[in-house]
């Protein structure tokens, strides 16, 4: 089987222009075949700010009425998936900018209202990757932003940890997968308070254990039950880390048990 | 040759739920290979409106600074494009929304500064077809937004009737092609003030004598323009039409000579 890298970034790096020059150096960089998954959070914050939309949060959740939904579809499939589309071409790397609708790669249903209703959110239910994988062969690298559709003409606004989680279990039925989850800190850290308590390996058991203690904070928690979902559907690595140091293979490696 | 179709549709058309609906439901329709080529000029400026950024044009074209230049980035790669494809898979029809920076397909330089300076607005260099190809061959309908790249990370903004001639054009090497320039009138009028006169043929001879008579107006220059360079350059058909009459055939047909 073929390897295929997938990079998840959150927003904070491909907002700002210097974290985003960088992140697209080293996503240049990786050999084979690549899909770069794509956050936007803070811009699209931004944007509903200035237009005068006030912006709801639940436990790091954004609450999508209509009108935030053609933010995120602004934001998200325009604006931050054309600009890092644009800087990959500059770089020689062939890049395709797509949602969840295009090529029709990822289905959802808009979550339930059970204690909150989180509007316009969308819930995955199938993944596609056909179109995907004939244009892998081509070297192409697509570029996913954060949104899904329902098959009815609705856009979902969708997190992108579990879309980068979700193509990668289904790509693992062709490829090798290798997901690299990159945020803010260099893995997950044994201590909250210090950025060098890395853990090299981190298993289900392990996680669960830190949970319940506390020191793997909220924040953390949907990126490694994410992962660990995927690793326990045909992943072959799991890798949170930074956007410095995801192409040197370095941070927190998800095991099985 | 196979033959491919290809659908230039105004802002106004794609931006009115209505008339897009009416508009989605003729494209899926046509049969064998297609692309759409949209606008969404009135929903840019409607949002720079309510972002506080004054639209400037100059005869019809739009004066794009860097805010500019984000406003349609965000309404044309993202609102206007995501509809439309969400809309036509809700149809059945697989679509791929693209800007000319998406696999590379449309290249583009700043227009030079001569009277006016238009900022990032672009002017076409070359365009790639190649990838498309593959996916028309797997029944893909892409749908283009009128934004190109200059290969060196800037996007620009640049008229869609020019890329839907230039598409034409290039896609011409491979298929029969068929050009449908769909605006509000039912095709070109030999008496704008009545929109039963429309001129069932048009060659480039009598184009240069509306234009000096006055009779044809200045908004359909660019687009005439346009349509007899596709004649002149092996596009088969270009057909000046509105969106309820290009199923049907019906308009105004560009004759060489």
């Amino acid at each position: 089987m073929d390897r295929l890298t997938i990079v998840k970034v959150g927003g904070k790096v491909v907002e700002e222009t210097d974290s985003l020059n960088a992140l697209l150096d080293d996503f240049r960089k990786v050999s084979g075949n690549k899909l770069l998954v794509h956050g936007g959070g803070r811009a699209a914050t931004a944007l509903a700010e200035r237009l005068g939309i006030e912006t709801q949060m639940v436990d790091g959740r954004r609450i999508t009425d209509l009108q935030t939904l053609e933010v995120v579809t602004m934001v998200y499939g325009g604006l931050v998936n054309k600009r890092i589309v644009a800087g990959l071409q500059a770089r020689g790397c062939n890049a395709l900018g797509l949602t969840g609708a295009d090529l029709d790669i990822i289905r959802a249903h808009k979550r339930p209202v059970k204690d909150i209703d989180y509007g316009y959110a969308g819930d995955i239910e199938n993944v596609n990757t056909r179109e995907l994988r004939l244009l892998l062969d081509e070297n192409i690298a697509p570029v996913v932003a954060p949104l899904t559709h329902d098959g009815n003409g609705l856009l979902l606004n969708t997190n992108a940890d579990t879309i980068a989680a979700e193509l990668a279990i289904e790509f693992s039925n062709y490829y090798k997968v290798f997901l690299f989850y990159c945020f803010e800190k260099r893995g997950v850290l044994a201590d909250p308070e210090d950025d060098n308590s890395v853990l090299p390996e981190l298993s289900e058991t392990e996680f669960r254990q830190y949970q319940e203690s506390g020191i793997i904070s909220s924040g953390m928690i949907p990126k490694l039950t994410n992962g660990f979902k995927a690793r326990r559907n045909g992943v072959q690595e799991v890798l949170i880390t930074n956007p410095e140091n995801f192409a040197k293979g370095r941070g927190t490696r998800l095991t099985l048990g």
